[in-house]
């Protein structure tokens, strides 16, 4: 699920989907989970003819409005219902001003210019007010294996057969997936070597609320977005539960200090080092028009600020113009000698619109740039790779430590390619238990509900290779507790889901892994009552976590 | 002159104005820039007829615009004349990402919650893009004299027939003065005493560029603004020049560092501390619609983060509906016990709509809580009082110390009141050389050029008691600087002039001078081509000052 939830949507990621069958052996877990489905789905069913309001009355507030909003049945807890609405406001108003002065903002969508030029048009970025109950078990679950993905992905990448092999048939039904192919052939012909590897990923979880299995929704592995907004967002609530948490009985240490930007600060900074040219700057790729761009200018901020290393920004447009490479191989944009290029746009189509983007990106690939990422961690970041990854046996092929396979198994999802017509009939007879996932980037794409059902027959009907642009994911519920969203300085009381994402940062030079570490957390709060409702509403939520 | 200057208004504080006339033995100095005013004033008469471009066209930047302004001839320095347009952009945007970043903002005008609701329709604060060159001797010369001005306030403030009697006339004229009279009168009819008395100042200088006297503008007594907002303007400057100094010339060592907000908030939680209550809080008086409320939450912010002391803010109104006095005299508003208050608003006519608000005022006044001003404090703030201070003699009857004495008067410009005819004469028939201020508080009420003329004619043909609501004070010439000044993203380019504002704190209980200290400063920057154009304008901009 991409970032496209928030109104500053910023970047959107590519998905690793780590596959299982409901008859693979190595997917006991996900087919467990697959058979409980009955009774976990039932519990939490929409039931839209029957909704209730949970709070009474919508309450002015010196900062903003609290509105009740409609909620589903069936919620499992309410933690902050017993809140006096006094306390409510306070903490609000004093959360309002910690943003505005901490810089946890983004442009605001109603502004013209804010996409563009820093200072106006800002907004805090949306938020929760308080952090979201998570156990501490599957936290540190999903933080062990960080590393074990980052590596996954290293030596995924060095595969470039499996790669081509795996996406031979969404080549022909996804014409962006097959630019990046093409990319990546090009790069194989002229036996492109890419010596400093750098991945800065976040892999998504959601945590089944039934089975209390953490599953993982995708892995990023471009443009892993908010980890400078999320540190603040912890720091946030850490402040809150500082000055009011006796009221609440919480405890601001239950919150896990985030220090992703400092994290990935720094490991760009020893990317920097290891191509080592003093007179080169980190280049982030950015869009034209940007909105979350602050997420992005807090780590170019702290890469000046602690390691005196200056960064430049430019479009895929501008590079195509602007960029060379020199006899040696390395890349000068704009008259700046480049060293580390970090990807923070080019992971959509809507990023290419004409053959100059193309060109840009062939161009810094053929540089001796580091790549955040290369074209080949990008393409171990799409769906149809995640999806091949969770097949029995397939793991295997990459990673040696059985029990680091084991643990990676644990976290897969139920995931399947629609060759599989027993999984298609099964999803078009209960497409409530599924999610149809599109290779195309960008968030809100995802396929829900009956539209599954539709979209399936109709892909039958065909009868073409359009079905390789799909793969279907197992549903997952999370828990649904009632939260506090604040957007546009209005808060909203509502029943929510979470969805846990863990940075992870892997670097490495020939054959010396310098970095592979996990690197704080990105939580998502959004209403729980509409599918993609965070994507259609806009109304999803940075947040952080309270370990219980 | 007050923050009206500037888009985010803010607070507009009080006047003292220490008046000297030219026949004054202990007014050598002032007589002297005003001999000397012939020549100053003759280089710097705006010539409208004759202005020219200074830059050959406006050039587009990333983040905005450059704009070449019109700008005055007889321009004495363009310091920043041979930047090279593509570092100027550079810095720029770096500029103003960093104060999104570090919460250098103010509510944007066109957005109409944006005074209202913390975290929505932020802009950066208005700021010039570089330090403004001051020389160092006048640096130290009005941070040396701080402790004295700040003694010197309390010192008058305990003279209540002298505040009475000099503010008699003036009491006739301004509605305004005569209600703070009027409390001033009923404090001393009930023998209130203020035992903990606290003030936060901030004294306005112009440096005159002929003479090279640092005249005083005005002293502010009550709602002396942008200690928050300035402190960081430093850093930023202090942050650019450490990234582009080298290739400026310039060290960013030579900007001053501007702890004023943390040192306000030490002072306020000094005072707190004194009244001895664990349970109560700082109260700050604020306006309904506020969109300079981030230079004060960052005080608010400071006091609790580092003092752990809570702050309520209230409109005089709510403090009219939800306060109430004990039978001790302690002073609680919604259910609140309150210490200390600060007033951020309170000190002009405006800021009164009704009887509520003036009921508000005397049931502070009336409290234990230490007031921040009291009213005798802002009423030796009024530009009577200030002209008063300035005849003959009248320090001494304050200041025991004659070097001290002797200090303050070497930074008084000629002030005159309108009774006096030789003056007013004068100043008919040059009204260039002179400023018309009336009691009235607010900024932008000032009355210059021509505009002198008329007025000082009309209030002739009156013969009313109505000249009692003005002072004449000499009009002060400073030097002109070419400079970036930076406003809702756009830069501006154009010839500026600065007022230095030196913050200073003053802390007594009883007979124990607790604090007395210099605090920081403000530097405010605006477009030297009209007399009040940055109040016209909305176009001055903070600024810090680089010691030369």
């Amino acid at each position: 699920m991409g970032v496209a939830h928030f109104s500053a949507s910023g970047s959107v990621s590519s998905d690793i989907m780590y596959s299982s069958t409901l008859l693979s052996k190595s997917s006991i877990k996900a087919s467990l989970v697959f058979s409980l489905t009955n009774q976990v789905f039932q519990t939490h069913l929409p039931k839209s003819t029957n909704k209730t309001f949970h709070s009474s009355q919508p309450l002015l507030l010196k900062s903003g409005k609290v509105r009740a909003m409609e909620t589903q049945e069936g919620v499992s807890s309410l933690d902050f219902h017993g809140i006096d609405q006094k306390l409510v406001d306070k903490m609000i108003y004093d959360a309002l001003v910690w943003s505005s002065l901490h810089g946890l903002v983004v442009g605001d969508k109603s502004v013209q210019r804010s996409g563009k030029v820093p200072g106006v048009g800002m907004v805090h970025a949306p938020f929760a007010l308080l952090p979201m109950p998570f156990p501490e078990t599957h936290w540190k679950q999903a933080c062990e294996v960080a590393p074990i993905f980052n590596e996954l992905v290293d030596r995924v990448s060095l595969e470039a057969k499996f790669l081509q092999d795996s996406l031979s048939r969404t080549k022909k039904a996804d014409a962006f997936t097959s630019r990046l192919l093409d990319i990546h052939s090009k790069m194989l012909e002229i036996n492109k070597k890419e010596e400093i590897r750098l991945g800065l990923h976040r892999s998504d979880y959601m945590l089944d609320e039934q089975t209390k299995f953490l599953l993982q929704i995708e892995m990023n592995t471009i443009s892993s977005s908010f980890a400078g907004l999320s540190s603040l967002v912890s720091d946030l609530h850490r402040s809150l539960l500082d000055n009011y948490g006796k009221l609440l009985n919480l405890d601001s240490k239950r919150v896990p200090g985030n220090t992703s930007v400092s994290q990935f600060a720094n490991v760009l900074a020893k990317a920097w080092t290891e191509y080592n040219n003093p007179r080169s700057a980190v280049m982030v790729v950015v869009q034209a028009d940007e909105r979350n761009m602050y997420d992005q200018h807090w780590l170019s901020s702290v890469l000046k600020e602690r390691h005196n290393i200056t960064s430049i920004r430019k479009t895929l447009a501008e590079i195509d113009a602007e960029g060379e490479l020199q006899a040696d191989g390395s890349l000068i944009v704009d008259g700046q000698a480049i060293s580390v290029i970090y990807f923070r746009a080019g992971y959509a189509p809507t990023d290419y619109p004409s053959e100059s983007e193309w060109s840009a990106r062939l161009l810094m690939e053929q540089s001796s740039a580091v790549k955040c990422p290369s074209i080949s961690y990008h393409l171990v970041g799409t769906k149809k790779i995640q999806q091949e990854l969770a097949k029995p046996n397939v793991l295997e092929r990459f990673l040696d430590n059985k029990e680091d396979i084991a643990k990676l198994r644990k976290c897969f999802a139920g995931l399947w390619s629609l060759d599989d017509s027993d999984i298609v009939n099964k999803a078009i007879e209960r497409p409530e238990l599924f999610v149809m996932k599109p290779q195309r980037e960008g968030g809100g794409n995802n396929i829900y509900g009956n539209d599954v059902r539709e979209a399936l027959k109709a892909l039958q009907k065909e009868g073409t290779e359009e079905d390789a642009a799909y793969i279907l994911m197992q549903r997952i519920f999370p828990s649904v507790f009632s939260t506090f969203l604040l957007r546009d300085g209005i808060c909203h009381k509502d029943d929510a889901i979470s969805e846990l994402g863990i940075y992870g940062a892997y670097l490495r030079n020939k054959e010396k892994v310098i970095i592979n570490e996990q690197c704080g957390y990105l939580m998502r709060t959004k209403i729980s009552s509409s599918d993609e409702g965070g994507v259609a509403a806009g109304f999803a939520v940075l947040d952080s976590l309270y370990l219980t």
